[in-house]
């Protein structure tokens, strides 16, 4: 097939009876689905502009006097050369990079505050920065975990059910990118089929490889084959998901990589990856400081590639546990520092990508759940727009899980109607309603009642709300296994959204292909 | 012996070496006790100026046109008519007051913005409204549960036990009243056991009982034998909590009971319980209204007995699962509306009671721990002072959990570390930090972090940080199963806080003779 065959709006027209069947069917077992949220409630800001400008300042310093560590990447080092920072020798292929304060932030101007990440499905495509909040399932985990199985390596097998599991849930908006790793394929060809599953069993905006300047390469050209290649040059449709080297490195393969998707006109996430005490300071306000820092530079390469590609702010946050040693998420200085970040990216104008569903349970218990709406409302409440890891993770983001994935796309419902807010006005304020049939009286059969049943409050998918004698009576089911026996379900129920015949022969001629290239790596 | 005997000051020389040994032990097992927490982090106001006077002028509405229907209480008919309130009785002991918009803010400008509620231990003294944040266990469940013996109706046995649990944890600050129902006791002398209990039990401030005007008065009574006559006169040492009875209805023994306390210039606390749809509207703008106009003019009989006695504004707003019918708690609808609430009690000038720990959950499970969260975080982000139900629900407010007390207290410690807030100083910017070893180094043995290492971070008595293969090797014990070995050991290793010999035999004393004057009640 030709390029430019399948764009958006060819994608509107494949919606056939089977996707309106399924899109009702998401309605009536889950709530409707958004592409995205578009928040009613305000950001929760906690710090002062004194405050603010302190932190602003300290990574200021931070990149002026001791300065980014560039490896690797000599185009890099001449962009950032050109920009005006000072570049200085530290070996053959290692510089540190200074940026006078103020410097990173004019090369910023250009970087859009808002802009959309187009999905094959145009009504799936997203809007990301603003008062937008996008959704994506967890990223990374080497493992994966049921009640049934335990803890094992991901397979590709895994990698599908997890994107088909996100597909299913009206609460996500995003396809997410390593949703596992697929350990059972190659590291050099995994990439090809992580690409082409969420192409396959998605019709979602979704996130490319970064592991390595081809990979990337490869993940933007299955991107064209897909969108055409006029339509990606002009819009983004796939996104990396890019770690600075903490403390203070960029390496030679997350800047060529970043330089890709630049060049390509398509999205990167800076993500400072900062673990409390090992990579970053133990206190919080100089950890948001160096996220900063990181996160601009890395975010300012996008810039001197292309100006006006869209970069996403980023930021990632741990707490330590000071008994053992160990690294803890969902805890509540993290939850703070993300609400800091919120308030720079704003004054960056930029969009912002920060927590998640964090937790270092093992198991889907009050532990994991706890921790992990602690993260989540740091997130939302901190005004991130793009929000990966909002469902699956267990182990310290070690693991995926398949309950925890169902009960962190279930608290993702809930979010949204958090982040709706409280409508007022005469209808809401209900005077009438109290009125009609005064003190005392049960309002269950007023008009006011009768109007709104069906849509005052979200409903829960898994949660059980039943009388105690009920719930006894029906067998006393936990949580965990109310989200074993959803997940299976869902996947039996699932069904993949139509795919344009002739692009899914282009893209899996074009990894037949690239995979006749390699020889297997297995690490 | 004789009032006045024991004062705060007398508590203060009663703490012996027994006393400094509990405190070192808290201190080191769970965190360092403090009385009530002083919030370090802005309020999270979600609603406009114009949204807040629209809410506003509804509830004044509602108290002007519909009015508050009062029951079989002509004193406090008077009360209000005296106030200037227009009074038309519905029947022989029935009553409709109606209040002119503005007339109960008037009234209560002579209540305290803040007051303490002194404890039997000065140190614990608590400070409610302003910027203070108590946190005090569950009230009200008929029925307990733990994992080995499940549901049952609760016991005097179990009512200790949950002061002593509460008196365990570093992180609740206030005892709490009816922290389960002692079912094993008549019902018309459970009162003198409960208050009875707190004293013995525990040395901080506690609620009284407010199901008769001469349960209202027997507790307060005690109060005077515990603190002395003139002491309790001229401040708070007891309150008590009472529910309006929604929609719009002050019943005869709730007013009794508040202008009991109020006579006596101790506390009360003015709740409307707000099912949606049952006693509310569904609409959480009309719940809010409805709840500001119904607390507003329960809290204002406080002031007409005795003007400048401490009142409390209170809210508890509950969802409806809308495919069963049934109440839900821990929802994303109240904890908006807490958020709201938050904002007019400010508004009014007033301390705040709202949300809790809140679950349907009938197990302390995944469900339990995420609903609880999201309504914890309201209250503690909306700017409640006072936090009733802080840690023990399950069950939808039926039923104490013994594994969920002991998992809501970690996560109050968790809310102390949120509610410090992100310190900003030239030591936690870290900018050294960062510059002694420099780029790509890691900070583990750095000056800032060996300073910051042990104070860094909140560190959790429950929470499983390990690695995975640790975890496993030791079991692969559940949050749920951890917290039921916590609960024990915490009950075993309980010393109950040493009470003056004379003031114990007085309170006995009492007791007895009350008891002898009663028939046993057991509905």
């Amino acid at each position: 097939m030709a390029d430019g065959d399948v764009t958006p709006q060819d994608g509107k027209r494949q919606r056939g009876g089977r996707s309106q069947r399924r899109e009702a069917r998401l309605s009536s077992d889950q709530g409707t689905h958004r592409p995205y949220i578009v928040r009613g409630i305000p950001t929760y800001d906690i710090l002062s502009d004194e405050s603010l400008t302190a932190i602003e300042a300290t990574a200021d310093r931070i990149l002026a006097e001791i300065g980014i560590e560039l490896r690797d990447d000599a185009e890099a080092m001449r962009l950032y050369k050109r920009a005006g920072a000072s570049v200085s020798d530290v070996s053959a292929d290692v510089w540190r990079i200074r940026f006078e304060p103020g410097m990173l932030r004019e090369i910023l101007r250009t970087a859009p505050a808002e802009f959309t990440q187009y999905a094959r499905n145009p009504a799936n495509s997203v809007r990301i920065g603003g008062k937008n909040v996008v959704f994506a399932p967890s990223y990374g985990s080497p493992f994966v975990m049921d009640l049934d199985r335990g803890r094992r390596y991901g397979t590709i097998e895994d990698f599908r059910n997890f994107i088909k599991l996100s597909q299913s849930s009206p609460w996500l908006h995003h396809s997410g990118g390593t949703v596992c790793e697929p350990t059972d394929v190659p590291v050099n060809k995994r990439h090809l089929d992580m690409v082409y599953s969420h192409i396959r069993y998605s019709d979602r905006a979704f996130l490319g490889s970064i592991t390595a300047p081809e990979r990337a390469a490869d993940s933007v050209e299955m991107a064209r084959i897909l969108f055409g290649a006029d339509f990606t040059d002009r819009h983004c449709v796939v996104m990396g998901n890019f770690n600075t080297t903490s403390p203070l490195v960029l390496d030679g393969v997350t800047t060529a990589g970043i330089r890709a998707y630049a060049a390509a006109n398509q999205g990167s996430i800076h993500l400072p990856f900062l673990l409390g005490g090992a990579v970053a300071p133990l206190t919080i306000a100089g950890m948001v400081a160096q996220g900063l820092a990181e996160s601009m530079a890395s975010c300012a390469l996008t810039q001197l590639v292309r100006p006006g590609s869209p970069a996403i702010l980023a930021s990632f946050f741990s707490s330590m546990s000071l008994r053992s040693g160990s690294p803890t998420f969902g805890t509540p200085e993290p939850a703070i520092g993300s609400l800091a970040m919120g308030q720079l990216a704003r004054r960056l104008n930029l969009p912002l990508r920060c927590a998640g569903n964090f937790s270092t349970s093992k198991l889907p218990d009050g532990q994991a759940m706890q921790q992990s709406m602690m993260s989540m409302m740091s997130a939302v409440q901190g005004g991130a727009n793009y929000v990966l890891h909002s469902a699956g993770f267990l182990d310290g983001l070690l693991s995926m899980s398949y309950e925890k994935l169902v009960m962190d796309t279930d608290m993702c419902g809930a979010l949204h109607a958090y982040l709706d807010g409280m409508a007022v006005n005469e209808d809401t304020l209900a005077f009438d309603a109290l009125a009609e049939l005064g003190p005392g009286q049960h309002l269950f059969s007023t008009q006011h009642t009768l109007r709104h049943y069906e849509t005052a409050y979200w409903d829960s998918a898994l949660d059980d709300n039943q009388p105690w004698e009920t719930w006894d009576e029906q067998g006393g089911i936990d949580y965990a296994q109310r989200a074993n026996t959803r997940w299976k379900k869902l996947l039996a129920e699932y069904e993949a959204p139509p795919l344009d015949p002739a692009t899914d022969e282009a893209l899996l001629d074009f990894m037949a292909r690239r995979k006749a290239e390699m020889t297997d790596m297995w690490y």
